[in-house]
Parts: C-alpha cells; structure tokens; sequence
C-alpha cells in the first residue's frame, strides 16, 4: 500500500530555506522584506461543494519587516520558520506546540522585549501561518497535539519511527492508540482487508462493540475519537478514506452534537480550515443514530430525552450550515425538532446489549440507509 | 506473576444473591427489609497515616423500604444490585455507568413513575452504595469509565477477555493504550523486567520521552494518564505498586495541579474515597520538577511562569491537605509561594530537548532526589 517517504521533510526544509533566502535577498537589495500568508479569517474560509470540504480561500496578508504594526510579528515568523527547519534538520523528535514555544520564548539581548511571551496569541498563530505558507500540516513539520482514539479491526500498521509492526486485530480489550502524528513518515498502512471502516462517537459504544468483536464478525475497522476527536483521528480517517477506499460509515448520538461531530470527521470545521482540506473525509456517511430509526427499531420511549432550548437554538444554527443544506439533512433537522427528542447512541443497550451489534448496524449497513 | 481469576465474579454474584436473600427473608416475616450502607460523605473519610491512603470510615447509614423518605431509593438499590448479578450471570460484556442507566430506565407499570430518571443523581450514586456495600469496585461488578492513558516499557501483559498477548516495548509512537477495566479478570501480568515506573503527568513530555526511548535505555514503564487520570491509569498503577513491587515516581508540573495529580496517584481524593483506597500508591515519590531543581539545574528565567492569585490560594488549600503535613512537603510548598513562580514540565526541553531524558531525570533518580 501507501509507500513511506521523508520528502516531505526534505521539501519542508527545502521551501523553508527558500523564504529565508528571499527575506535574505530584499534585505541585501535594501527592499522591505515581506512574506505573503493566506488569511486565517472567517472571510476567507468557504465550502467547497463539488469536493464536499470546508476549505481556505486564496486571500493573502503581506506580513512586512520595516512596518511598525507587522515588525514584531514578521520576526516572530522568521525566528518561529528558523527553529522548525533546524529541529526538523537535526531530524529531532516531535514536539507540542507549548514545547516548541518554550524553546524560543526568551529575552532578547539589550532590548526589554520577549521574543514570544504568551502561547496561544502569539507563537500558535505564527505556527499556523507557517503551515499555510508553506502548504503543509504542523504535523508534517513534527509539531503534535495530543490523540485521544483507538481502534481495532483487520488492519496492519508499520510504525516507521520504531519500526514497530502493529497488527489491531491483537489489541485487546484496550484496543491500539491512535499515534500523535499519523502522518505518512511516521504510520504506514502495510495491510488491511477490512470491509469497510466505522467511526463511532463515544467510547462506551466502540467498547461494547470491541468487546464484541464486531469487527472481527463485520470485518471492518471500528474507530472512536471519544467524542469530539482530535487532530490524529481527523487525519488518519482522511488517510483511510483516501488510501483503503472503502466506505466509512460514522455513528453518533442523534442529537446537534452528534452531527456536528459527524461534519467535523467528513468536513471539517471553520477554525481549522486549512487542516480540515486535507483532514476531511468527505465519502463518509452518517449511518445513525437516525430519526427514522426510532420507529424503524420501536425505540423505548424511556431512552428519549426531551431537546432543551439549547439543542433547539443549536439544531437551527446547524440546518443553516453549507454542508448540512441537502434536502435529506434539512429533512432529518427538522423531522427531529418536530419530533422534540434526541436519543444518544449508548441507549441503544435499553433494546438489549447485542442490538446495536446484531441488528442495528447490520440492517442500516445491509440496506445502505444513510445520510450522506 | 500474577494469575487470572474469576473469583471475583463469583464472590460478587454470592454477595448480591446474599443480600437479595435476606431481604426476601425480611419480607416474609413481615419485618421491614432494609440494607447498610458505609456513607460517603465527607464526615465519613479520612486520612490513614500509616497506609497513606484515604479511605472510607465505619460510618454506615441504613436504607428501609417501609420509610417514606428512603423507599424509593431501597428500591432502587435493589434493582440495580438485581440488574448487576443478572449481568454478571450472562458473562456480559462491561458497559457504562450510563449504559447500564439505560438499561434500567422504564415506566413502572401502573405508576406515573419511573424506575430512574436521572444518572447522576439517582443511578450513579446507587451504583456507588453497591459497591461500597459489598466492598468491590465497580470495575469488578463489569462497570467501566472511559480510559486515558497510554505506556510503554518492558511489559507483557495478557488480555484475558481477548487472549491478546501485548509486549509493551513494541507499541510504536503510540504506546500502548490502557485498556477500560485494569482487573485480574482482564489484565494479568506475565512479565516485566522494568526497574522502576515512571509516570508522566502530561502526553507532551510522555511522548518526548517514548520518542527517545526512554523506557529502553532506563529500563522502565513509562505511563501516562494525559493530565488528570482516569480511574484506570489510577488502578493500573496501584496494581503496578503491588505486585511489581519496583519504586514508582512521578514526574509532574511544579505547580498546584502537579502537585494534586501526584497526589491522587500515591493517596487518592476525597470524592472517590471508597476507590482512592484500592487505587492509591502510597510508595509513589515525587521526582519533580521542585523547587530545589531551578538552581541545581539552571532554569532559565523564561521558562518561569508568575503565580496568579488563584494558584496561591490553591498553594495554601493544598498545604492544609494531611498528606501534604510531612515537613519536606510544607518545605516545598513555601519555598514555591516565596519563589512566586511555577515552572512546567514541558518547559525543560529550553534547556536542550534531550535534558530531560539525559540529565535531569537520571540525575534525579540516581541520587534519590525526591519528595514523599
């Protein structure tokens, strides 16, 4: 399958060493040095329909060194663009973001200034012009953020930092952690016969499934970010989406939260709209929990749980989205308002503790009753 | 090491039949059935000086079905107790605490009430009588929270539910994840040649550390519970306590959250009282980062965080904790008030990425440098 390849780093560096030595050149013609970065801000984010992605427009800032607004911040990109090519040349390991500000907080000699003093509003949003300039993930540049999923299923990894072959079918009831950095320097997919992949909101519902091996008698990879996921589970499902080509069904609580989760793993979302191109698994379908399913499956009314007027406000804010405008979702959002309940994925066990793996999955998977 | 047992299960569904039983005799006496059970609250707890634990007193309240205030909560008791044995007898697989609230949520038949309506208020605290009541936990009645953590090192472990053999020095940049439930029933020991535990508060300097092969090179278990553990890494390292019987020590922030995440490994918290005594490691030592540790090894002024007023009233709440009384604890926690600064683990690598895993935490380790 998918070949491993350090060209990533190789260009990384390479496009790095070509902005310095830009800056270097109009420094030496006595020109005012400039970078361009695409705008982060909500103007330039747009769904893009015919690929199914929220993605980043084509607006750019210049960011100038002889401007007394833009100084401070163009050398902040300089000293932040200088330090992830030298990690990354030193071929050091992957850092948090907290750390690498650590590294280049300190004090400037002969001046009162800080070269960074606060994380989130100063080298964050550097790191993030950077990817985008450059075009490529943080995670490409051997930043990581903390993963929180794991999985099971017929699937075979190569860990190619440790050489480590990782086969999750052999996991256990813990099931196999999702790596930092899924990134193809890092996780290579050796081998994978699954039918299909199932991402599942919460871990009480992949550990039920687990336990049950449902993917072993489904043959599938069964997948959970415990609840809203983080960037490792985004990433890795838009790897399968894009390299295994199988279907990728997501269950999720019936409920706004629920479906948001589910735009966030095919989408992506608006704050993170350069991750969310090339983080987004636009073929995924949402297989439930489903309105139709209530009476489809004779859902206890036990297990409803009245919308409160947060759910109604949020349920509306989200039939207004671009990527919930299908007729079958504005179907669905308003079936559900009508309906006044929401029903989470966990109630499922009140039917009986194998109805979710023995006849819910299978039925809705058999007879392709999805959202897409 | 270590052998598997389903002892447990046994035992628990005798206690339970036993208690049914009683009050089945109860009953057809005509005496007015009732149970006891230890109370939890904070009247109730304390700390063990010599074990170094918090732990649940004597105190026990007694709850009657024939009493108007406690009937509805007795009767509940005994449909979770009876949903709990029935569980247990079908070998079913562990589920939530809110699964299992789905489960027992209904209308009764001919009253306007149900059985429970809320998890948190009625469910949950039943669950924990149950527990406290037969003096087993909830992991062990197959009832699971969801997992955190993920370690690595030279340790094999075996999935008793799923027969996995899992070699922890093999798990890639990932590490292995920690499974729900931590019980013999599920995870037996089969060796480890590790000579010390090191347990990590934050996933940034865990996977900085998995990144150099720390665990190899220093032959440990390296764990982390992501922040705050869940209630498996808490157990895991409990069990890692008694039965490995190598020193364990945790490596946190020097700041009031640091402090209290050590302590909830080594003494456990006051809220989970009941558990606090079966997954406490009162031999777990404090390595760092202290207060001592600035100077000795030169931390730069950068890297120095201001305490705000809400970290000093922590400090002095903190401090008045009896396992924080030893006098080397007090010491520590008026020199960092004095110092007026906090200092994070992930801060180390300004010093050099490499310091952490090739100077401080063998400096520290070899000379013994700890708190207790």
């Amino acid at each position: 399958m998918a070949t491993t390849t350090n060209e990533n780093r190789e260009s990384i560096i390479k496009s790095l060493k070509g902005t310095g030595n830009t800056i270097l050149d109009e420094l030496n013609k006595g020109d005012n040095p400039s970078v361009s970065i695409p705008l982060r801000t909500l103007s330039n984010v747009y769904f893009d329909d015919s690929d199914q992605l929220i993605k980043l427009g084509n607006k750019k800032q210049k960011r100038a060194f002889f401007n007394a607004g833009q100084s401070k911040k163009f050398m902040q990109t300089m000293l932040m663009a200088a330090q992830i090519k030298e990690l990354l040349e030193q071929n050091q390991p992957a850092l948090s973001t907290r750390q690498l500000y650590y590294i280049l907080k300190h004090s400037i000699p002969g001046l009162k200034e800080n070269t960074f003093d606060d994380q989130s509003t100063e080298s964050d949003p550097v790191i993030e012009d950077i990817e985008v300039m450059i075009d490529y993930l943080r995670e490409q540049l051997n930043l990581v953020a903390v993963p929180k999923g794991v999985m099971s299923g017929p699937i075979t990894i190569k860990d190619m930092k440790t050489d480590d072959v990782i086969d999750y079918t052999k996991m256990g009831t813990a099931g196999g952690a999702v790596p930092p950095s899924v990134e193809k320097d890092v996780l290579q997919i050796k081998d994978c016969s699954a039918d299909y992949v199932l991402v599942v909101e919460k871990f009480a519902v992949w550990n039920l499934l687990n336990q049950q091996k449902y993917w072993k008698k489904n043959n599938c990879i069964l997948l959970t970010g415990k609840g809203q996921p983080a960037r490792a589970e985004r990433r890795l499902l838009a790897r399968f989406g894009k390299e295994l080509k199988i279907p990728i069904y997501c269950f999720c609580d019936m409920d706004v939260y629920g479906y948001y989760i589910y735009s966030v793993y095919k989408q992506g979302s608006i704050n993170l709209a350069f991750f969310s191109e090339k983080a987004g698994t636009p073929q995924a379908k949402y297989l439930g929990f489903a309105i139709d399913d209530v009476k489809r499956f004779d859902i206890p009314r036990s297990s409803w749980i009245k919308l409160d007027k947060h759910d109604i406000k949020r349920l509306s804010e989200v039939s207004k989205y671009d990527w919930f405008k299908k007729k079958e979702w504005q179907d669905e959002l308003k079936k559900i308002k009508e309906f006044g309940y929401k029903i989470e994925s966990d109630a499922l066990v009140a039917k009986k503790i194998e109805f979710t793996a023995k006849e819910y999955l299978p039925h809705k998977i058999e007879n392709k009753l999805f959202l897409d």
